[in-house]
């Protein structure tokens, strides 16, 4: 495959670099998009699910007769209809649609009805009998890895899930060289990515054998794959469409209960199933962010240069692998990414416990870990007198370069970040200067521009785009991915404009329905401006040089002296020869019919090296980088914050739509302010979820909204399509620490648990109080 | 292009020639099908038509004030919103969706309404309140042609829409030559199509400016034009969606004014708006075949062999042009090709007249003319003392021959679908042989495998393919292609099986969206087995061919020794060797990702040439034939005709699924017995058409069915798809003069007009009886 990437410095563009309204916001705005509860087929049924109100039990018995006796119930199925175990990892395979013998968490599926009506469905939950049989519950890690005998899943002794040990270079030597060596632990809370839609699927599987599944998903692909397997079909019998998705943030990456099991109830009753979760349910479905300790110890020298980290850390993963087994890789294995450090020891722990279960979630893996970090460095950098903002500059990688564990790091624009955050933020004359109850700090990250690896075995491309055009002149480009309210279907529809020399309105976007569009991995991981771009490049390119060879017949000129621009394809040397597309066109179609054209891109195999390659998944193609600066009032009386302003410098590669840009920059800034200062899953002792609704849950709103300013800094990745890299995860593990070192420059106190609650500060403010009188 | 047509005498087949279910049967006979009046989207509004009561008025004034001052009413919309004209050819831009100025039939649209319900819109036509100026009415071809000042259209002086003129060889030589001459004059009604939907289209036009239209039609890219052209857009704004589709029979092939009113209403209301026509509206709608009158004069030798033809035909083609022109063209230039004749005379008129619009209908062009020649074929032989089976053996044409009028006739099967229908109907046992009311008939004739030129403009392909497999396995034939029942999508499905070596379940066809699917010019004169089926087969191949070199590299053989077949790809000399289909098609997609292939077909410029080239459409690429045989009782009191049985031999050139061929052919056969027998639109004097409905139009339905025995003769082309040609269209016109001839076998009266009703053919039996006495 020929993955010849952008190396031209030609930046004259028409379509790329100018910000974009979304080519599918005008559907979103006026109500007309179309989301999976939105589908109503000719003789619908509604689907609803029994969950389990025990964390731990054995299920004795379930009778199911009362329940069908109901009027307007048409099917009912149980474990016993869900033997085939699932999941996205090849080495995950551990869920069921239906709890199978017993169940692990309260909120699991037991059984599910399809009823003429969803109040009928829900009735006939409440006639079905369930008797248990409890055993021991491990509500958190530490209860989970000191279990002896019962474990949740029996291929896990003690619980655990999966371990990292990684060790290069020589910490104790680190720490020997350090002028300054502190530690202490970190813990992170449970949260959720509380999308705005619900999981919905509506299923039909049709006379034939045919199963077609509407589902809101960011992963289709693994989504088909889940439900071939957790159906037994071939997979060539499975047609998954994904419709419009109201938001993911990693909590859709996977296939879902209520995708297999109105497939099955579709395929017993001979009609379309739909079940959409409540608001409750998808607390229940989760796969947030675990709940996470972190222990960390960071060494520095007097002149801010990191000399050694270790890191340990366990994570309560829930009751399924998930993507757990990356989860605590990421954790690990990209410390390295972000700043140059010789020295790096991590020991990870993914602990199964009787939890919803745990998964990937914006920031993916890399967020906690961020945090205790970039907390410490602060402590580090003030211990020895430092300004935290030159620290970081201190602490530098260089562009093109392998970390001391194997990651190949291309682009790295972070100490522009630095530069331009503390530039924009005026940290020089705020930091350690501003008075007692307000502050600014500092925090910096990075994330991968999808994984170098793909979950699935095998080096099938990461992602396809094809393209056709036909006599009416549009471009219709085919894409498996998975737009999520992201605008990968605008930069997709940007990337071939410009390659071709279009308006963007002549480029239509199909994208994700198994039976019509490429396979693309999914929107997860930042990877799909990054691989799904470079495909619709490469697509781009195909139908362009069929075209080139006709200009160049009517031209007399050779095709590679040709370029697309204004609708025209020109000599590039004498803009006076030309000829319009659509004459290029139709001199196609004459020729050989419609104009057809693919791209694909894997990433290359130097990036899937390293020592981390683990697991099936991998380290980042490219890493981008952000800096943020937050400036914050604390009021000491009552231990309230409020963030006053936050500055993102963000390096996403080449801004391709830097409206999009700023839009993913902002919620991730919005998602790391939830995290930091109010999200929180909470659970009663026996396992209840005790806040799984939005209005408890508790997400900042508009009113929590600080002033936002984004920065955008451009390092031009090589491999990028026209450079671009990550844009939509990276800033948000950077906003919490910055928010955090901002309330210790206000107040004075460090908060080692988030969120950053006023009861938290005011404790710490008290312990200040008294530590001060002692003196 | 590479167009290799299958010159192969492999006949080793593993699902071509195999009888298969339609793949699109399921969801039909499960009532799952969504059709265009079933589809509902969210804020819908509901379009209704105002009609002209006058067959030829001026509009003076349209008041639509009190309709638009009706809660609910939406929208209105008249003429002037109108202006554009379009047409299907080129040479017919007469239409326009709403009358500009003046109507000209009754039933033309004057004024569309959209509103929140049906009965609503209907209530607001009621409130439309237009003044006309009435015109002369021309409701029949002699009184349109002899009109003086006033015209239907100011570009047709006279009403003419068209005139042919043929003239090859010498026929009065021809007629000189002759041991018997015989002349008539015959006469038509005009019939219609009665497809079981009605016409319907659902139109949004969104916010960001797109237009998207289902519509029920058989050529979803002259739409997407016609579209195009009436609201001016640029045609890549304009997607054109084909539900399922239930029957067209060629009145569901152009642009109709639901396609057009629901648009211009979803624009001006922004709101998406369906029109469905009512049964009624159908008839206004039409495009069946005209009124039309034959005059024939027929010269024999005593051998049998036909010296010289002359016709001349006046067609009432109603006010539009419509497909007229090649109505018209269709009547004479296709007389040569079933027939060795040397010496043909045509004398074609395509008149305008006040009545719903005429066009293409089964068969079209040459169901009247032929049965006035097969009838008077027979008057001519039994004049002559000659068998008339005997008498159509002597008049073969030969294989790979041109016609007197440079016809290219490749294969002809016409020979054997005599002998065979003879044969399979003891034609020698009982011709001649019969008790009185009882009789046996035979009828021959043809049809092309589609128009070898396109109505439009250029070279561009007639159909394109394309095709993509993925990891999935299923293989994805993206078609233009307009399923309405007839299984083009299983025939592409079955030759895309067969190249592949893959079972038909592995196949599926997407079919008809401009945004997603090749251009296809439609489904229409019997072109998709042939023009689409070649361009999947070439598609087919492209992907083998990329499959195979990955097999090829792993097998270390050639490609070109290689096939595929039962899943597998072997070496075509050494069985023993081989790998499965998967293992190649995995190789293919690690290697340059989802496997895409395309085919185009164009017919080959020798079939386009030809004396008979005009007005953008041409002969046929191929011609299919077919000899019919109808055994009848007739009740000599009564008149009354009972068909005990048709036996039709039809030459498909190979029968890719002969399930289909016999499908056809027997839809074919009750088509042409309602034309024969029942079928007949009446006006009034006004121009009112008096039985527009299902139950007084009085189509055939199984009651009036005989027994119907189809032998399939397989002539196997030399371009058709593994040797196709032509099945849906070609018997009709055979089977009405059949039951003519069976009559007068029957009891020995010739009828001229049809329908053959017992009024007829008691006046007929009387006026013998009459001669008798006299005798």
């Amino acid at each position: 495959m020929s993955q010849e990437y952008q190396k031209t410095n030609n930046t004259d563009f028409s379509v790329i670099g100018k910000s974009a309204q979304m080519i599918d916001g005008t559907a979103k705005v006026m109500g007309t998009a179309i989301y999976a509860d939105d589908i109503k087929l000719p003789g619908m049924l509604y689907g609803k699910i029994l969950r389990s109100p025990h964390a731990h039990a054995r299920i004795v018995r379930i009778d199911t007769s009362r329940a069908m006796a109901l009027l307007g119930v048409k099917a009912i199925i149980t474990g016993k209809d869900t033997p085939v175990k699932y999941g996205i990892l090849p080495i995950g395979q551990d869920e069921t649609a239906l709890a199978v013998d017993k169940v692990i968490y309260v909120g699991q599926e037991i059984a599910a009805v399809a009823a003429i009506t969803e109040e009928i469905a829900e009735q006939a939950l409440d006639l079905i009998d369930v008797e248990y049989e409890l055993l021991p519950a491990y509500l958190n890690a530490d209860a989970a890895m000191a279990a002896t005998d019962i474990f949740i899943h029996n291929d896990r002794p003690k619980n655990i899930e999966k371990e990292y040990h990684h060790n290069f270079g020589d910490i104790e030597k680190g720490f020997a060289q350090s002028d300054l060596v502190l530690e202490d632990k970190f813990s992170f809370p449970r949260i959720t990515h509380a999308a705005m839609e619900p999981h919905s699927a509506v299923a039909n599987y049709d006379a034939s054998g045919k199963l077609t599944v509407w589902t809101s998903t960011q992963t289709p692909h693994y989504v088909h794959r889940g439900l071939a397997k957790a159906l037994q079909m071939h997979p060539s019998k499975v047609r998954v469409i994904k419709p419009f998705v109201g938001g993911g943030f990693g909590g859709k990456s996977e296939t879902f209960s209520c995708d297999v099991c109105s497939s099955l109830l579709s395929k017993l009753t001979g009609k379309p199933v739909k079940i959409t979760f409540t608001r409750e349910e998808v607390f229940y479905a989760h796969r947030g962010r675990p709940d996470q300790s972190v222990h960390i110890k960071l060494g520095m020298r007097k002149d801010g240069k990191i000399t050694s980290v270790y890191v340990k850390t366990i994570q309560d993963g829930g009751a399924f692998c998930s993507y757990g087994v990356v989860t605590i890789l990421y954790s690990g294995a990209l410390i390295a990414a972000l700043y140059d450090i010789d020295n790096i020891k991590f020991d990870g722990y993914r602990v199964v416990t009787n939890k919803p279960a745990c998964g990937p979630m914006r920031g993916h893996g890399t967020v906690n870990v961020r945090y205790s970090f970039e907390v410490m460095l602060d402590r580090l950098a003030i211990g020895l007198g430092l300004d935290p903002a030159e620290v970081r500059l201190k602490n530098m990688l260089k562009p093109n370069t392998r970390t001391v564990n194997d990651l190949r790091v291309t682009s790295y624009g972070y100490k522009e970040c630095v530069e331009k955050a503390t530039e924009h933020s005026g940290w020089a004359e705020k930091r350690d200067k501003l008075p007692f109850g307000r502050g600014i700090g500092i925090g910096g990250s990075h994330y991968v521009s999808g994984a170098a690896n793909s979950i699935v075995r095998g080096r099938m491309p990461h992602s396809n785009v094809s393209i056709k055009i036909d006599i009416d002149g549009g471009v219709s480009v085919f894409t498996g991915t998975a737009e999520i309210g992201q605008g990968t279907e605008t930069v997709q529809a940007q990337i071939v404009a410009e390659e071709l020399g279009l308006p963007l309105e002549r480029i239509r976007v199909i994208a994700a329905d198994s039976d019509i569009t490429p396979v693309d991995l999914g929107s997860y991981s930042s990877r799909v401006t990054f691989m799904a771009g470079n495909a619709a490049l490469f697509a781009a390119r195909d139908v362009k040089n069929q075209l080139l060879r006709h200009a160049a017949e009517v031209l007399g000129e050779s095709p590679e002296h040709l370029i697309c621009k204004n609708e025209r394809i020109y000599v590039e040397y004498d803009r006076e020869r030309s000829i319009t597309f659509r004459e290029a066109l139709i001199s196609a179609l004459e020729h050989s019919g419609t104009v057809i054209g693919k791209g694909a891109y894997t990433p290359p195999s130097e990036s899937q090296g390293g020592r981390f390659k683990g697991a099936g998944v991998g380290p980042g193609v490219a890493y981008s980088y952000s800096a943020s600066v937050a400036d914050v009032s604390v009021n000491p009386e009552t231990g309230q914050v409020r963030v006053n302003k936050i500055w993102v410098a963000h390096d996403c590669g080449r801004a391709l739509n830097p409206l999009a840009v700023e839009g993913q920059v902002e919620g991730s800034v919005w998602m790391g302010l939830g995290q930091a200062l109010q999200e929180e899953q909470i659970f009663t002792p026996e396992g209840l979820t005790l806040n799984p609704s939005l209005l408890e849950y508790k997400s900042p709103g508009a009113i929590e909204s600080p002033d936002i300013e984004t920065i955008i800094v451009e390092s031009i990745d090589p491999e990028g399509p026209f450079g671009a890299k990550e844009a939509g995860e990276g800033s948000l593990a950077g906003v919490i620490p910055a928010i955090a070192n901002a309330v210790y420059d206000a107040v004075g106190v460090w908060i080692t648990s988030l969120p950053i609650t006023p009861e938290k500060i005011l404790k710490e403010l008290n312990k200040q109080k008294a530590e001060q009188k002692k003196k």
